[in-house]
């Protein structure tokens, strides 16, 4: 692991991924790279079947390096850097791991969206939420591309169009996260999620992930039609 | 009424099917197409507009007979089941009478699907709800099929990949089920709900639950211009 | 300003539109189509980015003029009634502007389509919300073709097939309303939340409205995909 900023390490089925990038945790163009190419292969690995994302320090992750109006850069890096965005949330919900994020404190920007994309969002107490993107002149457009289809939509245009934060409460009765600890307990109670997890057959995890995003777009009887073909499937494959 | 475990009756508008299948109220097979049968004949009887579907016992439903993994049946059977259970789903999600269900007690797996598919589902306090089939070591595609059409995102990854039991409030929160009264209110409060509904124009409240079904996968914009001709249908019917 | 029962004005960025029509302050079809034609006129005037929706009295909107089963009106009368009100509901959630209501009493039918249509809702406390055109004889399809894509289907159903009033906070669970406020707050909350959304870059609020009713029908990839032209196109469009 060569990027500064992210330590990751393959901790039994969990590929294990640290970030610890001063006060702020901005994460470089570098680390979101890095993060997808890892998650990306991990995929691939027989053994491994969850993503663990967490944080040191006093937040979770409040954006990423110069995302700011200052000097706006060309089209390309432009272009280079949202499609690297877009395409580790779209990998978040779309990798057969299951993705548990661990977060310790404030999450905003591209570190929300982490939090957003992740299939498991556990929370400490008092950390809050915001997507501040439209504070630097731009629209959110990469937070809308995903947010709208986690949340109630007036409380999507709340959070992209403010950019004020919102709290472990609301962000769990929007959907955005799973469950809200006690700081105290949040490691623990991330360590017991996974624990489960694990214990579930793996297959049946991995398909179970799969099949939630293979229909995510999918006309309801069209997902029922599906549904079908994919549990004969999975037990034709068992029997064979 | 041929089949065990299922008593069905006509009252008034309702047709009216009450489980009565041992302590755990399992489905047969046998059961799951003897109620898809009723129901899909029920709606072409022009005095029928509701079908009730409630238990005797101390739970409602906890699944179905022979969903384990003990003895993979082969993919034919398989197929068959799977058939039968997700066409039952979208069947009360796309038939013109209006599905109430009454829960008395926890509701798991296929019984949390007549819960999540019904239109109405009164719960009385304590009822719990569940989807346990990932512990069988399959992964649960026919629930997923629709239920993250019904409740948030990471809300539905969190029952299909835990099999967890939610709670009542956590179930409305989430939007599976309508309401929570006493269990010593639910009957009279069912009474209650299909008597509003009875008091209705009968032509009015079929059409509702079919546009609600024919749009559920229009995109807005289709569904505004399908709701104009609808209305006009319908008032020129009336005027002819 | 023409139409009786609206007053029309221009308050610096604002569109300010006062509904001032009788007890009930009902909708004519005048005013429907005065409203649609005025926010569509504002959408193209360089100075204006918000539309402001209030009612002198004690309720906000009840509904609409003639919308009872009494004498049938011709297919034609109803088709052009019926475009007007859905015509103006889908212009709410694509034109560029942001449409804040203030309701500061009891919102029901049309009204109630008013609040669930716009971006922002703000309601004063102990304003109710419902959807009671079932019990004029009619299957409520113009609400359905939205309403099921803004709160939950259950709750959706429950709305649409009952007609039942709905309290500030089971509005605001269900993501119907924006935010509940004491009455005596509401206009000065209102003037907060627009002061706040004026601060910000003109292009980007427009552009994030626009993005969010651009991609409501979009699959996510796609949606993640015009997320990143988006953004480009903004940002190249700022150097340029």
């Amino acid at each position: 692991m060569a990027t500064d900023g992210l330590a990751i390490e393959r901790r039994d089925a969990t590929l294990d991924v640290t970030v610890d990038h001063g006060d702020q945790n901005l994460f470089s163009v570098a680390m979101v790279n890095e993060l997808s190419d890892e998650v990306r292969s991990a995929a691939d690995e027989p053994g491994l079947r969850f993503v663990r994302l967490r944080s040191r320090g006093a937040v979770f992750c409040l954006g990423r390096e110069g995302a700011s109006r200052e000097a706006p850069p060309p089209p390309r890096a432009v272009r280079a850097v949202a499609a690297s965005i877009a395409g580790l949330n779209e990998l978040l919900q779309t990798t057969p791991l299951v993705v548990v994020v661990e977060v310790q404190g404030d999450a905003a920007g591209f570190g929300a969206g982490l939090v957003g994309n992740a299939d498991v969002a556990v929370a400490a107490q008092g950390a809050r939420f915001s997507f501040p993107e439209i504070l630097t002149g731009y629209a959110p457009t990469i937070v809308i591309g995903w947010l709208t289809r986690t949340v109630p939509r007036k409380r999507a245009f709340e959070m992209v169009a403010t950019g004020a934060w919102v709290d472990g409460e609301t962000a769990l009765s929007d959907g955005l996260i799973t469950e809200v600890v006690p700081g105290a307990r949040l490691e623990a109670r991330v360590d017991e999620r996974i624990t489960e997890l694990a214990a579930l057959d793996a297959t049946a995890l991995r398909d179970t992930k799969t099949f939630l995003s293979r229909t995510r777009a999918m006309d309801p009887a069209s997902a029922a039609g599906a549904s079908i073909d994919s549990l004969v499937l999975a037990v034709a494959g068992d029997g064979a």
